[in-house]
Parts: C-alpha cells; sequence; structure tokens
C-alpha cells in the first residue's frame, strides 16, 4: 500500500474514533503539543536547518528563506498558538435548532465534524501546527501536505505532534503528514473520495488552481484577493487616505491588502493630489487611467490587465470612475471576490455598496485589512475562503465542522 | 458565442440584478409563474407528447414514460407547488449574528444567494419548475440543464416561466435552460469557474459521479442511499416490524428507503422468523447471510457486493451482528452517509447509534423515509446533499444561500 493510501486509511479509521472524544482530551493533548513544541525545539530546529542549506543550495530568495526558518522563539510563538486553541469553545456536539414535528418526531442539528480533512500547502511549517492544531480541535483526522523545501522541519514536527498527542489518549491516525512530496502523490490525495471530506489549498494562485483542476473531493477555495477601496464624492478626505495606506502599505504581501483604488469623479480634483502625493511618500508606485493622469501626471499608465492584478506589492492601480453604479460594476468585473470597501459618508451609497458588492467582506470607512479570522473575533483561522458554499471569509473553528440531523421517535412510519 | 456561454453570461449578469429584486417582486413573478404554466398548459402538454413520442420509439420502459408525462392535473399539481414556494420565508437579507469589536467595527453575517445555480437532471419535467422556483425565490439566477427525454417539455415550460417572470420585474436572464443536451455541453458547464457558484446534480449514480469526476466548479453531491436500520437486542419487536416495513416497502424507488437490515444477535432468534414473513407476505426478496439462514432458511445468501448495493426495489440484504459495536462499524463502512435508523429501548445504545453512526440523518424508533425536506419541516427540497459541506441532508430554501461579512466603520485602520 502506498504512504498515501495508508495514511488516508489510518486518517478515516481514526475519525470515526475521534467522534468519541470528550473536550477535555482534545485540550490536553493541544497542551501537550505545544510543551513538546518547546522541548523538543532543538530537533525541530536542527530538521530545519537541512530545509535551509537546501534552500540556499537551490537559490530560495532571502525573504522565502526568512519565511522558512525556524528559531527558538518563532517555535514558541508557534507552541503559543496552539495553547490559544486550547481556550476556544469547542463546536462539536451543539446540537442547534431543535423541532418537534406534528408527527411528534423530535428533529435537532447536531454540529459534527467533517471527517478527515486534508492541506495542501506551501513553504511555511507553521502551517503544520496551526492546521493539524485547529483539526484536532474540532474532532477532525487531518492529512497535510507541506512543500517540499519544508519537508525536514514538517516531518520532525509532526513526529514530535504524534508522539505528544497519541500519549495522551488521541487516536492513532488522527495526524498525518504526506513526506511524498511529489506532485503526482499531491494529485491523487486530490482524488481520494471516500477518504478525504474536504480539501483545503492554502497557498499561491498555482497551488489554488491546480487542486480547483484536480480535485474531484470537495473543496474550500482560499485566498487570492484584488481588493478595492472606493472613495466616494461624500467621502471624508483625509479618513479616505488614512484608509487607503493601511489598506495597501501596511503590509502589501497579504491578500487582504488593496490594489486597485476608484475614486469618484466629483471628489477627483480634490483628492488625487492629496492621495497620490501620500502613496509615493510610501514609494507606492501609481498605475493610473487617464483621468487621474490629468489632475496628477507624474505616474505610470494602467492597462486593463493592471485591474485583474493582485500585486502583493508597493503598487496600486487607480481609475476614476462616474460614480457608485460604475464603481460597483468594476469590483463585480475585476475582483476575487475577497474584501472591498466604500468611504462615504452618504447613507445610501453605503447600504448599496454593501448590499451589491459581491464579496466575503465588503466595509464602509474600514480598511480591508481587516478580513481576518483573529480581527473578526473568531480566536483562530484556517484560511480565507473566496467561494459561496459552505463557508466565506476569514474561517474559524465552525468552518471545519459539518451538522448532522438526529431524530428522536417512538415508533414513527411515514404515510 | 455558443449557447452555453452566452447562457451563463446571462445568468452572471442576472445574478447581479437579483440582489436588488424585493421579496414582493419575487412573489408575484412565482405566482405569475404559477398563473402561465396553468392556463398554457396546452402547448406544455403539446410539447410533452413529442417527449413521450420518442421516447416510445426508443423503447422507454413504462415506468419511466410515466415519470416522463404530462398531464393537465399533474401540472396543476407543479403549479401548487410554486404557489407553496411563495408562502416560506424569504432567507435572503437577514443579517445574523451582528457583534461589535473592540475597535468599534460592527461586523454582521448577512445571507445572500449564492449567484449562479447550474442544476444537471435527468427525465422528470417537473424539476424544471421546482428547481427555478426555489431558485428565483432565493435571488439566485438558474441554469437548468434537463435531459434530451424531457428536452421539449422542460423548454416548453421554460419558455412559459420566463415569459411570466420577465413580464413582472425579474430581470433577463434569471432563469436558464441549456437546449443543447449533449454529453460535451454539460462537461463545459461543469467547468464554469467565474460562473456558475454551484452546481447540483440530481439524478442516477452514473451523473453524480461524471459530475464529481469532472466538476471544477464547487459541487452539491445528492441522492445514494444506501440506508440501514439495527434492530437492537433491547428493541420493541411489533415496532421494529412496522418500521422495517414502512422503510423497506412503502417507496422501495427512493433514496431514503431502507437497503440492509442488521439484527443484533441477541434478538435474532425471536425476530427473523417474525421479519422475514412480514416482509416475505410484502414480496419483498431477502437475500441473508449464514447467521439469519440458519434461523429462517428458505431466503437467498447475501454477499459482500448485496451489503453495498442501493437496490432501490423489493429486496433487502439482512445481517447479524454481535452487537452495536458491529452494527456501527458495519453501517460506517457500507453505508452512503444518507440515513440510518436504530430501533432499541436502551439509553445508551441509542445515544451512541445517534453519536458515532456517520450520516445525513440518524434515527431512533423511526423510519429512514423521513428524511425529506417537507417532513422535516422545510417546506421544500432541492434535493438531499450526502456530502458534509455547505448543506448536509435535506437542502431547503437555506441550502441556496451564501454569506457575506458587512462590516460598519467610522475610519478604522489595522494597527
Amino acid at each position: 500500500m502506498s504512504e498515501l493510501n495508508e495514511k488516508c486509511s489510518l486518517a478515516k479509521s481514526a475519525a470515526y474514533e475521534l467522534i468519541k472524544i470528550d473536550t477535555a482530551v482534545k485540550n490536553n493533548a493541544l497542551l501537550s503539543i505545544a510543551d513538546a513544541l518547546c522541548s523538543r525545539s532543538e530537533e525541530i530546529i536542527s530538521a530545519n536547518n537541512k530545509d535551509i542549506e537546501n534552500a540556499k543550495n537551490n537559490g530560495m530568495a532571502a525573504a522565502m528563506l526568512d519565511r522558512l526558518r525556524l528559531t527558538r522563539e518563532r517555535i514558541e510563538d508557534i507552541a503559543e498558538g496552539v495553547r490559544q486553541v486550547v481556550s476556544l469553545d469547542d463546536p462539536i456536539g451543539e446540537v442547534i435548532n431543535t423541532k418537534k414535528r406534528p408527527n411528534g418526531l423530535l428533529i435537532g442539528k447536531k454540529r459534527v465534524p467533517l471527517g478527515v480533512i486534508a492541506i495542501i500547502y506551501e513553504a511555511r511549517p507553521n502551517v503544520t501546527v496551526d492546521a493539524a492544531a485547529l483539526c484536532l480541535k474540532t474532532s477532525n483526522a487531518c492529512i497535510l501536505r507541506g512543500g517540499s523545501e519544508a519537508i525536514n522541519s514538517n516531518t520532525a514536527i509532526m513526529k514530535i505532534m504524534q508522539e505528544a498527542a497519541y500519549g495522551t489518549g488521541i487516536p492513532q491516525g488522527a495526524l498525518n503528514i504526506i513526506e511524498d512530496t511529489s506532485r503526482e502523490t499531491a494529485t491523487e490525495l486530490m482524488k481520494m473520495n471516500g477518504y478525504v471530506d474536504v480539501l483545503i489549498p492554502r497557498g499561491g494562485k498555482g497551488l489554488i488552481k491546480s487542486v480547483v483542476d484536480n480535485a474531484t473531493v470537495p473543496v474550500i477555495e482560499t485566498a487570492a484577493g484584488n481588493c478595492h477601496v472606493y472613495v466616494d464624492g461624500d467621502a471624508d478626505i483625509d479618513m479616505a487616505v488614512n484608509i487607503i495606506l493601511n489598506a495597501k502599505v501596511q503590509r502589501p504581501s497579504v491578500c487582504n491588502a488593496a490594489e486597485t483604488l476608484l475614486i469618484d469623479k466629483s471628489i477627483a480634483e480634490q483628492f488625487v493630489p492629496v492621495m497620490f502625493k501620500a502613496l509615493k511618500d510610501k514609494n507606492v508606485e501609481i498605475r493610473a487611467d487617464k483621468r487621474s493622469k490629468d489632475i496628477f501626471s507624474d505616474v505610470s499608465d494602467a492597462s486593463d490587465d493592471d485591474y485583474y492584478t493582485e500585486y502583493n506589492d508597493y503598487i496600486v492601480a487607480v481609475k476614476v470612475v462616474d460614480g457608485i453604479d460604475e464603481a460597483i460594476g468594476h469590483i463585480n468585473k475585476y475582483n476575487t471576490k475577497h474584501s472591498e470597501a466604500i468611504v462615504t459618508n452618504n447613507y445610501e451609497k453605503a447600504q448599496r455598496f454593501l448590499n451589491e458588492v459581491d464579496a466575503a467582506a465588503v466595509y464602509v470607512n474600514a480598511s480591508t485589512r481587516f478580513t481576518d479570522g483573529f480581527e473578526f473575533g473568531f480566536g483562530a483561522e484556517i484560511g480565507i475562503s473566496t467561494q459561496k458554499i459552505h463557508a466565506r471569509g476569514p474561517m474559524g473553528l465552525e468552518a471545519l465542522t459539518s451538522i448532522k440531523y438526529i431524530v428522536y421517535g417512538n415508533g414513527q412510519i411515514r404515510e
């Protein structure tokens, strides 16, 4: 049996055992994992050094190397994240919406684990711990498939987590990592119907596309964020500048950073010079349409492609629009349904924007950067869904659950 | 532009318009549709006659012919179904769980349409109306792709629905049927990412498998039901006989009918003779394991394949088990995660069955036949989901919705 088949089988069996486990046992296992990661950090660092060395030999860029590197301090931060998961409410087992039917049947909707969750992700080894902890807290078995760059780190981390968890009553097979990081095995994992209940890709565009194209198991699409801020004619100009600077430059590399700025023509004359100067002061490259260049010419030209691009960088596309209809139309055409903001003091336009813009999160007078499980108060995040089924926006623990109908009868048959 | 591309484009545009439409407009359109179906029933029947004639020429079986046939009475029943959808609460626009964050952001979770829903289904033309009505009520644009056997009926019905709806303020493109019923076009529809937000297949195993294998858009898997009734040692024998007869023979062709009967060994001596006689009286073929044949020999042998089979017929597989552990293990191995029942008066075993059996609906002391949107009190049903993400079990109007986070700020930026 291949490694993949064996681990999928183990995970499926473990999933049936996990639903019998109490919250206290799961929390205890999470605390053991956190402690073990800290007390065995030397093992992790030594494995991580192999990854770092390989990466250097392969010419990995410095920024990527930094994301791959684990230090004692980083491992302690990761362990602290696991301890925070302990403090979250366990969603499993809650029965919502119990109703009595006219025939006497009592029908309840019970929150249950999804079963087996597979996660395919890229370089950062902290995902190995985060994902495992969130799956364990929700009584799901996990099958993790990280990138080859971090395989030594991931394998060492997983071994430590397994030993800690299995020693505290968690069933064998609850935590799995696929050591074979070939593309073929990843593709096979995407087709393990009957074993994998949901697959969550976490990574760049290429990974997401490969999963969407190849997977036959249910998928929750995450992450790409081509986010907009629309400055309405009734905006407070200082507030708009603040929000746009924050959305663009506070952390440009992330999915909830803004990529395109839309400006109502009625405020453009006043707003464009102030905004463009502020962006330039922060070293942001501006790619603008003709109408904004007519007001402030010392910027590059925006092409149609620019409006489709998620730069994740110090670049912003700009367009002056004829009002809210054009703004909403532009966003719904070019966006990736992630996070969108309007700056306005006009009640009707605020309501129209919230209602008509199609995105996981829509904002009035706030930065798009808040789309995040922690900022939304979920206490954790497994990713940000940009699809509409199952979960949309930041996914906390509840996104890792399903429901089942439990029906109490006393002999009812259907007429 | 192909028919498919054109209709997907139209549907997507209509979806953006549909979110602006009030409930009253949608209800009015549904009433117009119901009226038009009745007043123009001759057109439908005449189109249906062509389908019936073609089907006869192709040698369609009598039972299938009957499912395809539309009469004035049947059309009136279908129209009555549309009127019932009018009376259901509109789930769209409800804001659930609004919370104020420490930074003052007010974050609400708003129920919104999925957008564009595609449905691929088989022979029965009533699905054309049911599906369109449920999508319209939830402000979703729909793209329907029925089978070639019903294409004349479906096209005639769609034309009448479009004329009725578009005359009452529903945007053009909200209702679509794909007239090209080729397999290639169906496969293309499964890959219309960016246009189709969710695809729901309704039909037999072959159709479901084709969709799961080929679709790159999100799918909600429906319907296959290999359902079990487990008779525990502490069961009331009369109740068990009643429930099993109901689950097996009240309507054997449907997905929530029972296919396998599991019997605890401690009650087998008493129960098997009574039960088998009752099943034989109803002309049910019994395929049994050795242990039950030792008690009642005049039945066929069950193979392992039998336990995997959804007969949808007057056939039942039987197995005597060593208690609840074996019963739960058997069900979790062979079932399709649809509906499962235990008959028992033992509290602990009832709770264990509800907790540990992995299915959309689990019953104590009631027939599996109740798994149905109407029986569960949802007032409508678009299908029964057997997957765990998004919706599980009978899908009512809420299953056709997504959520979006709406965030009210007053200038918040992220630190």
